[in-house]
């Protein structure tokens, strides 16, 4: 039950690295939308390997093929099946991860809940997964632009210790997509590719953090008291592989401030309430206020790496193990789209539910 | 749909701040558990307001009535509902509520969304409502409790700039609960203490961090890939009233290593896998590795405040007002009953879940 | 899980026959709909032991308390507690059957399944549970009558071997309450009545059938594939306690026709299609078209009889028993609001999902 | 949301008639079973189009193709995706439905419903789509059998008007589909046959019933109060296209008896409780009591016949249409693996929550 995401907007994702597929069926989906296959190829281009030389050099088209719900250029309400072929798996690479458990992977706790896994490739584990989230995250993106004009737009803030200097104000898709670290910041970003390039030399890897802004949200969204609007992102997103993290706007820093320094004063911008400042994050009441939602996610190094590691194997011996497999020595600039399509499919599904509750949006 | 959590183990709360009553139904509970209304009574008078001089002072004795479920002292497998009765409400002290939009608070956004709102006392956004929470939360632990001794453990790391210093191996139940702050390093919880009072005095609010350990969870829970156990933890926590953020493990700091300082080798400690370190926070592919799982979750100051504040009212003039009503100025103290009852609810959850697809946890 | 039903209007009921209390929590009702506490007595009213000479003699005014969810006279989105208090179980009358399994009741499943039961009253399987139905289904029949103006009436077509002859065009809900057993057909409704009062003298009981029909359901309710119309409404139904059967159109008979015979010609009325027959009973493909849909439903004559009967009690051994308690020799003329119920309720999650999915209903 | 079925052995089902493939997604499946396509393929074999010359003369090899979830010829746990390619579609004898509305079809509620349809085969609303069920049902049957020796037994009992005589003790596999009507009762079935093929000479179609029995079943499958075993079995028949009505155990036909008649009375049969007779039809309470549960469903004739009809066209205009397109003058003997599969996902299903729930099944 838990390979799907979402209440209305439902998408459910399948396939392992080194299968013969992955994929994805949105159910729920409006009709009548405009979608052709190239919105949601866009979207997978951005988050394709081999897409540059800082990202893992598996090469696959990632070529996404739509199998239904779609008629005539139109969605028709119908479940969405759309299906990547895997074409470049290597798994000889992996032959000895069949009894060995990877550190910091998830080899060793998909074996002792399932008493069995797939060891190519990282099986269903591996990040090739959210190829069904970007997918799916194309044509919610597609919904809620065309319905609301909800802008959705991440970047990499920081890179291991490098930081970037980036006004969320000024942010748009041309500057995060000006590099290939995905951060607008030009000169961090160049200190950020070469760090990350140092890193893949020394068979190590990096992490960082992603901050994400949501312009044009739908007031209303989020459903008190389980289903908050942030707390429906940060199950989003720390679903992602590799994220420890999450924080909305004021964040774990905004615990040091007091109320009276913290707190959000309305004032009425014509006939529009609004914030003079915005530390919940365009969030009160785990609902949307018009604001910019702002947050963000960390991201672990990744854990494969080049160096000698001391493991385990399935019948219990110590091993020392050395990282094979291709890899991206850091997975920032990738999950850019992928925390992109994650907020889509929640915006979506809280969309639909606030117009199926109250009648509109 | 959105007063429903869990999937298996399922909770449903209701009720507002100054309504009649507050409850929660439990519907999946397993059938069969010793269940005493005082095991439930000891959770909620953690929670309860005014426990200490440095909490609400509204006066609820928040007694817990079981209204069905249990028979003879045992769970049935059938809804347990409880139900405790509002006593103190003190509606007269919101009347200016009516049309008035408070700062950093829900009552715009619930109007905005459903187009009405309960303005006494926060309605449903008040914290009351997580009296259903607790009360639920410990029926889960005590199932978890029973029949994997797993041990549920939070505390207040921080308020606002105070720091403590805890080591999470020594960390007990005794030492938290010896102190109203609910901080285990007693320096550090006296300068909380005061502060807490100061900002009382001076009619403002705290915020802070509350760190979580658990113990002896069951390997194996957690299910990729949506529902990865840190995902719905997180989702959990971020549920809660003034909740800001949450990371698991490394979290936000970890991002500053390389890989080779953030993977957790394995080894062998007699027939179990272990890991050297525990920067994956006892959460490795989304399932549980049999670590302690330890995550920190920050909490705004509240927004409830006596000082001057510049907001609107429901038809859109510019008010000053001052903070009226029964506070805390700082939740954290009472924050840790209502995460350690998320908690519970979340593996209670993933565990029934568990042994229904395995056979076995 | 199983105590929650509907996906976006979702209702929970609690509770036992001689527990406290038994009620219900409305989930993802629409905010602002006018609702006082007498629209819900009305209906429980028509559910009520006591009613009249032909049901069970327990005496519950089966008051309805409003405890959350409804301010100033109006729904305000969050959830809708209803609660009743349970005030004449003579548990005493039961005591037997702490050990003893009634033929044809849920004793001895519940306790196999659960390995624990209340025995009181049959507990859980009482019919008293449906008090929560009828409870949330008036919140939903307003709903839908407001939104839609759509009419849900259902009578009792047979009783035993006496049929009826009711046109279902000029059914309403005054010919229907016109008598006790609530069949507009006086003449058969006397007979019916007669049978029942006989098979009460003889310690007997008696089943029969119910039909309803709803007019002006909103065209497009029902969701293919799963969730067709007739697939969620006979669920509702067939979850009704002594429920065995639901057929909608033409039902069983209905096989016997050749398709020329069988299908529904579609012609312009004006600017609507309308069908020339409705052997479709109003469903098409799982979705609404328009026209009443109409189905039957069969119930069994109530296993609680004075009869001598044949039994086994739970150390195994073989015992004669004689039903005990107070019940009804025929539950149908009660199921009549019960079965009206989870039609609303069905009608309103569909209405509810349809404007989710497509905006509009 | 509707395209998923089941809550914790789930499926989803997607493609249309015409679309480039059909398929389904299982999710929740346990861990460790064997299985191999071909056990898939002997199922969908059974539903196969032109397997006989009273079904429709379509010609598909439905060929199943496994693309995930399955590991070394065992369940992972994961995801398991099965797709069938379509072959033989011919959109071009249903270029006039682009505009038309096929009487008792599923054209125009489609159409009204969500704006849009795709009118090639009946698109999402063919019989085609049951193919993911058959192929999902392979697995559910495969876990039901190897865990709890479950045997789910199909057969047609009528078609129109002509009955068969079945003894339930006797019925096997191998006399069920000893012919092609799939009615054990040899005799019976030629007279079906000849009466299929006269209906398909006159451009006319047949309806009749299908009777299941499942033998074994454990004790304690089904959860009370909504998710009763009837009830989600009753939602799981009707949602098969053409399906008008379900009865469990009596049925209809047991209103017509007396209590005292109708109550299946307890004996002890060695340590096991058993009933002297089954009007339960096997189900207590809404609860297995390991008695041979039997349903019996009703089926219309095919909507799609060969002799004119009125109907009326999207722009509203009446029209004369003649059947086209090829098709099964008779669902009924390919429903009975369709039957067969939803009964054993609606098993799966339950059999994973009791064992999440309860501990045991």
């Amino acid at each position: 039950m838990s390979n799907i995401f979402g209440k209305s907007f439902r998408i459910t994702t399948w396939g392992e690295s080194h299968g013969d597929a992955v994929g994805v069926i949105i159910d729920g989906c409006p009709p009548g939308i405009d979608l052709s296959v190239e919105t949601i190829q866009e979207q997978l281009n951005r988050r394709r390997p081999a897409q540059s030389d800082i990202s893992t050099q598996r090469k696959e088209a990632d070529k996404a093929e739509i199998l239904s719900g779609v008629f005539e250029g139109k969605t028709l309400g119908t479940p969405i099946s759309i299906c990547v072929w895997n074409s470049d798996a290597k798994s000889k690479d992996y032959e000895e991860m069949r009894s060995l458990y990877r550190p910091s992977h998830a080899d060793y706790t998909y074996q002792a809940k399932y008493g069995i896994r797939n060891w190519k490739g990282g099986g269903r584990s591996s990040a090739r997964e959210t190829i069904g989230r970007v997918a799916s995250g194309a044509v919610a993106k597609l919904f809620i632009e065309k319905e609301y004009k909800t802008e959705i737009l991440a970047y990499v803030k920081t890179i291991s210790t490098i930081n970037s200097n980036v006004e969320i104000k000024n942010l748009d898709s041309t500057s995060i997509e000006s590099n290939i670290v995905r951060c607008p910041d030009q000169s961090a970003a160049k200190i950020m590719i070469n760090a990350i390039k140092e890193a893949r030399k020394s068979g190590d890897s990096l992490g960082g953090i992603i901050e994400c802004v949501i312009r044009n949200c739908p007031i209303g969204l989020g459903e008190p008291v389980f289903d908050k609007l942030e707390a429906d992102l940060s199950k989003a997103i720390l679903s992602i592989p590799a994220c420890k993290g999450f924080e909305i706007g004021s964040g774990f820093e905004g615990t040091r401030l007091k109320g009276s320094e913290h707190n959000d004063d309305f004032y009425m911008e014509g006939e529009r309430v609004r914030t003079r400042t915005n530390n919940s994050g365009g969030i009160q009441g785990g609902i949307s206020n018009g604001e910019d939602i702002i947050f963000r996610a960390a991201f672990k190094p990744t854990a494969t790496i080049m160096k000698p590691q001391e493991t385990v194997d399935s019948s219990g011996r110590s091993v020392e193990m050395k990282g094979r497999g291709r890899h991206d020595p850091c997975v920032l600039p990738r999950a850019v789209p992928i925390v992109e399509s994650m907020v889509a499919l929640t915006l979506a599904d809280h969309a639909i539910r606030q117009r199926g509750q109250v009648g509109t949006t």
